[in-house]
């Protein structure tokens, strides 16, 4: 039987670490104690296993698990409650890694347009690209279609809304996405080249359908989600659907104890994310260079034949620092920065202009 | 101008927890540094501000930022977004409370059924209420029908399917549901009295829809769902529509840094949930007493005239408990015991019968 195996780390005695790790297999899957499970097919097709123990660098045990695939199938939610679901209310338990069988990988499908997609939407083959957010909630829809044309007109590649921006009556989602959507062809009227808009898609299983019905009928071609305030689920049918490239949001996804790679990388990538967004070290968020690379390779890695997705670090970056982030990156990477844009007041449009030609100086210097 | 008030535990110096909790009110609102908020909408409709600094009894600071309700309106996502989005993704923030203007609160409706809505729905006026699992993942419709009908003959009130199962080859949901809707009717042709069935609904945005038009096709009242894999905006929407009461389920809940209290009290209550679901100290889970009193309190108490809900405590229940969890929890409780009745095996049903008995008899010695 083919597996999935879940890497976590257990914060207790070693001597309780294999105890521990049986606990968590059990849990995870039948919830029973061992002596209760005498069915052949749970037990060969479902029950979780431990296969493997061994201390980590910190005193703590890495215990390996072994779910077979029937216990899960191709259910993005399943796959998480499999992995997480209850024992991410225990405190001594961290997730921190899988390993999934290549024809598990692909049936979950990856981004369906990855890097080389994202690149062809936004016209831009080459070089780092560029990204900034309409923020902040509370203004006019024409205040932020004023605010994307000014990106635009700057060269800024994706224009996205904040994921403070939903349907709040000083701003409802049909009427921004419609000026928004508007302005940005206005100046590609202009100038010939036309930024990538993605709005902020959230809802309830019953509001979405109208939203994604709007979004198609004024082509918009990418939208960005939170799969972990809006569900897995939505990620993992837009992807299965093909039509919106999707860049993926935090926002909540540091509730529970597991490692960023892990969910914003691996598991974002796997149900088909072709972008994630997340905290660069050395912005208001308190992530180490080590994290972010290693969050970085789980997105570009080769890994099953799967698109490769495009990271995004975000989350207080400055203009100064983009020498630094591209030589970081390299050039497959999208820079986002949100705040330090808008203290330009007026001088919004020429301080974006600076962004982008910085990020192509950047990338000029540095190979692919 | 009205606002929330959401209660953060700050672990930085305490010279450090002014800058800190400003931090705070502008990442979860604008996502802009203060001087580029200008706009007098934005300042009075939806910056958050911070309106107490107070040490914590541990070193940390309490720290008490108001929300205006523009910024989440009566969008439940929004409202876990401006609650702990982004800073979910800091170390060194705990969410602890919430405090919400009555108006707000009713916005959102809290529980459409509550205590008393599954009480008449189980057919319990008074008593404590029982609860029993099917599981686990793997084993076929009708074996888990079987179980089904055991624990109606047994005199179980509610029954409930475990949440590792969903749609999986061994037993899908349609097959699983009608199985178990036909076993309980058989049942309650024998002995007049019909065990009150929640599957366990899970699914994207995409799959949902048929889910819920078989469920409504079979009269199923109830359901169990997990809000943080499958989306609060779910669990939000089916109390909204108000035909089915609502299990909540902790799944993936074990936000390291947001208190269970709140997340699983409070926040599941105001969204819709009839009854929350969680682990009771000295199970598999290392919950403390305090820790499960909060929460009850905080599904119970009088709030802004939402109705209650009822606490559900699980996690490896034991017989052997009850006296002591009915003492703890009063009658107004549902006792959810799962694996320990399996160990059973051939006498299941005598086994829930005993568990039905047990919280009959301990009801019986406590008031409510």
């Amino acid at each position: 039987m083919d597996t999935l195996v879940a890497v976590y780390r257990l914060h207790v005695p070693a001597g309780d670490a294999p105890a521990r790790a049986e606990a968590i297999a059990l849990e995870q899957t039948v919830e029973l104690p061992r002596e209760a499970v005498t069915d052949p097919v749970v037990e060969a097709g479902y029950l979780g296993r431990v296969v493997g123990l061994e201390p980590g660098p910190d005193g703590a045990t890495l215990a390996r698990i072994a779910y077979p695939l029937p216990s899960f199938g191709d259910d993005p939610l399943l796959l998480l409650g499999v992995l997480f679901g209850n024992t991410s209310l225990q405190p001594d338990v961290e997730l921190v890694d899988l390993e999934i069988p290549g024809a598990a990988a692909r049936a979950f499908g990856g981004p369906r347009r990855g890097i080389a997609g994202l690149r062809e939407l936004a016209g831009v083959p080459d070089r780092a690209l560029t990204a900034a957010a309409l923020k902040p909630m509370g203004l006019a829809p024409e205040t932020l279609a004023g605010f994307a044309a000014a990106f635009a007109r700057a060269g800024i590649d994706v224009i996205k809304d904040d994921q403070g921006l939903v349907d709040q009556e000083a701003c409802r989602f049909e009427d921004r996405v419609r000026a928004v959507t508007r302005a940005l062809e206005r100046v590609a009227d202009e100038t010939g080249r036309k930024a990538l808009y993605a709005p902020y898609l959230s809802g309830s299983p019953r509001e979405l359908p109208a939203r994604l019905e709007l979004l198609a009928g004024l082509d918009v071609r990418a939208v960005m989600v939170s799969p972990m305030l809006a569900g897995a689920g939505l990620l993992h049918d837009l992807a299965r659907e093909g039509r919106l490239a999707i860049l993926a949001h935090p926002s909540w996804a540091g509730a529970a104890r597991v490692a960023p790679a892990l969910l914003l990388g691996r598991i974002f990538r796997l149900l088909g994310a072709d972008a994630s967004i997340f905290p660069h070290a050395g912005g208001r968020f308190a992530w180490t260079a080590a994290t972010c690379r290693a969050l970085a390779d789980r997105l570009r890695e080769p890994w099953h034949g799967l698109a490769p997705a495009l990271p995004v670090p975000a989350g207080g970056m400055t203009l100064e620092r983009i020498p630094e982030l591209v030589r970081f990156y390299g050039r497959d990477v999208m820079l986002l920065v949100g705040g330090s844009l808008y203290l330009a007041g007026d001088r919004l449009e020429e301080r974006a202009r600076e962004f982008a030609r910085a990020v192509a100086a950047a990338s000029a210097e540095v190979s692919r």
